[in-house]
């Protein structure tokens, strides 16, 4: 793609502020405090009951690459007006912090760090806009593809939304997080390409109308595409469509595999039974319909409990789009901060909204396995220098309502994060793709089914250690306190 | 930004169907007759009486680049099998047919062609995914802006949403589509440096929560920041935030320009209007109020209506992922094809739903201007051979209920196509950006309030003329007559 700056990077897909506070930390001469920031979200999409994180594999492009170049330090210079002694510390500046992060496709829920960045204060500032950005779609779409995926079942999922998706990298991120989240196939050919999910597709109402009629249109089709799928509705499905398609399969015999037909309009349950009642009478019993149109996981229920004989599904806009809530609103919140004196000190903000009030200090994600029924009872937010795997029970209270308890014994404490980066080093062997799937879909197997229905599912508890909700505490009274003295 | 394919280009960035039917257009020797597809959406977004075409940019940009790279060419052949004749094919294949588009920031209604392509059959369909996906998106985003841009009119509006946005395209097109619309500024420093688009922003909690108290924070900040604006509600607003704002900037006198405050949370109303009496008693009645936080053009008006004191809006999640409406479906249809002798016929698309119907033939599309009050009175699809503009008097009258008409004659007809490329040649020279959002705010001009409202507005006539209706008709009853024979 033609762009007027040949060495366009992303150090300057950002938020202005962050250059701006960057600039002030520089200043102040601050810039290289240890910073430690949490990213999460505080709400599940959808009403979903579980989250899957996607994004991993794009930060790490993204902090490997990060760097101010000629251009953007020119930029910043003359349009913006910075000073040259701020830009020629830009200039040089690479990510050397640390980050800890869920690996993709690991089950996560609200207010618990997916990620977590301990850094130079000016390099965690800088990256925040980025990571929000990557990991706000790619996890929304990877939980929605997971949910879509749940009520489907075993019947393959393909994804379709690239004419739909919000620009390009939408459409080749947004279906790498399907597959993630569970989904078999895409139509993006570059997807497929650069990620190795395994591609589909057939063929659309164009080709038909460019043939004379349907019949010639199928069997020129089927001259080269012995695999043959075929879209049945450009006129009329059941007078049309299905009997052309049968013909067709009929005349040219082994020559072609008959694999299936394609519905994309109309009554999909209706004309799915009847067509597969038509396919069955002609022998084709192994020939399978695909359907699309609009589909979400409410239409796809909806349709398998009338009945409709549907084998293949493809998804475009509601999964693409995450059209039902297409934002995710994980946030990036300042944690810990290294004082004048070297000492880490735990930072808040306080908000008149409770579940805006931040949990201060450097954390710890467990991951709270009963070993005797192998699920999950919980994820378990501690501080760093806490051991819970070395406990012998554990308290987990709710930690809003927090009479709302409960003690585990025979458990297993899983840390969640994986060092990624470390020192500004990657440590990290990032999975294949298809690794990841495996990975996705075996960890949700140890939640229990309350948890995974997609309407009104069971809360499952996101709790803090008695010691980091008694740190959170304090922290609100010594800042209340603050504000009472000003 | 690292990637396994050094020459990764967006030729592949399409749907695997496209790919099997230009290879069944190449096997079949069809491949180089002339095709006409439209691309037009039916519905306008959010329930508004108008949209805001954008995307042509990006689509000039696509076009230019197109070309399958030798990684592409690789991945075909080995990872989906196509045959080496027809992949020679694709080697050397270009864009060499002819687009006719509206500009951008054009004002664009339903079932009207934002863009024609006229091109070999194989070209014009290898095209259509993503074009769909640049005009889908674009056109969704800069149609939301304008809407808002309704609700604040004369006060500035900024964009906000990278965080949120769908992966890094959609954040940088997204605030170029929004700055069409009508947004006077983004965040977004690398769609400043790109597009020369104003870049806005302050600091954000974290730079407060870096220091021990706000307002060394916002002094610290000032040293280097000339122009303050102060992020006030991390703490407490009216307590905290505006006092230590209002201090800071009195200590500081003349050495800064108070600029403004900004509220990111709580009751803006409220908040605002309390915040504006501080700062007036203070004796800052030029320091602006600028508010963010989940805003839309619902809540905006909602906050106007109360009287909230806001100078500027900063509007994030709701414009750039297009919140209540995430997806435009516009398509691209096939509308006449060359015959083996060369003539070229007329193409139908049939549906049970009488708004999928396609119009057939090669047509253009006029803005019918009343010349006395410099109106539009509707526009107006005619055939390609047909001259509106030459008429005395014109009849219009409505797609599906055709007794709604009217006849005009004191009128001016505007072709709203212009030609883009020519033969695979680009000539057209795109207007700056600045000139497209100053075109987008005078086509605006044109219509009457009751179709620009956001609430219920007026349906804008898009109308055939006579002689395209009595085609489509035609065209319709052919194809009902040889689906009967079958």
């Amino acid at each position: 793609m033609c762009n007027m700056y040949p060495d366009d990077g992303f150090a300057l897909h950002t938020d202005l502020y962050q250059i701006n506070m960057a600039e002030t930390y520089w200043e102040d001469n601050i810039h290289q405090r240890k910073a430690v920031f949490d990213l999460y979200f505080r709400k599940l999409p959808f009403g979903n009951g579980f989250g899957v994180f996607a994004g991993l594999e794009r930060i790490i492009e993204y902090i490997q690459s990060f760097r101010f170049t000629d251009s953007d330090l020119q930029y910043l210079k003359e349009e913006l007006g910075y000073a040259d002694d701020f830009l020629d510390y830009l200039r040089t500046m690479r990510f050397t912090g640390t980050i800890r992060a869920m690996e993709e496709g690991q089950i996560v829920f609200g207010n618990e760090p997916i990620l977590t960045v301990e850094a130079p204060l000016i390099e965690a500032q800088l990256i925040e806009t980025a990571l929000l950005n990557i990991v706000n779609y790619q996890t929304l779409v990877a939980t929605k593809a997971a949910r879509i995926k749940h009520v489907v079942g075993n019947a393959t999922v393909m994804e379709f939304g690239t004419r739909r998706a919000h620009e390009f990298d939408a459409a080749i991120w947004g279906t790498r997080a399907a597959y993630i989240g569970g989904f078999d196939a895409t139509s993006n050919v570059r997807a497929g390409k650069r990620f190795g999910i395994p591609v589909a597709g057939t063929h659309a109402h164009a080709m038909v109308q460019a043939y004379k009629d349907e019949y010639t249109a199928f069997k020129t089709y089927a001259r080269r595409h012995k695999h043959c799928v075929f879209l049945v509705d450009t006129y009329d499905t059941l007078r049309s469509g299905v009997p052309n398609a049968i013909r067709v399969a009929k005349e040219l015999g082994n020559n072609i595999h008959f694999a299936g037909i394609r519905l994309d309009s109309g009554d999909l349950a209706y004309l799915s039974k009847e067509a597969r009642k038509m396919l069955d009478e002609a022998g084709f019993t192994d020939t399978k319909i695909i359907a699309s149109n609009d589909l979400d996981e409410y239409t796809i229920m909806n349709l398998k409990a009338q009945g409709a004989k549907i084998d293949i599904w493809g998804i475009g806009t509601k999964l693409i789009t995450a059209y039902d809530q297409p934002a995710l609103g994980a946030v990036y919140k300042l944690v810990a901060i290294e004082d004048e004196n070297g000492n880490m000190v735990d930072t808040i903000k306080i908000s008149a909204n409770p579940e805006k009030v931040t949990t201060p200090g450097t954390k710890r994600v467990y991951r709270i396995i009963n070993t005797i029924n192998q699920h999950a009872e919980g994820d378990y937010i501690a501080l760093e220098d806490e051991r819970p795997q070395e406990e012998e029970k554990l308290k987990l209270f709710h930690p809003v309502h927090t009479f709302i308890s409960k003690f585990v014994t025979d458990f297993e404490a899983r840390d969640l994060h994986k060092e990624i980066f470390k020192d500004g080093k990657l440590i990290y062997s990032p999975p294949s793709l298809d690794e990841i799937k495996v990975f996705a879909n075996q960890n949700l197997a140890y939640f229990w089914e309350e948890y995974k229905r997609t309407l009104n599912p069971e809360e499952y508890p996101v709790d803090l250690s008695q010691k980091c909700w008694d740190n959170k505490m304090r922290n609100i009274e010594e800042t209340r306190e603050r504000l009472q003295r000003f």
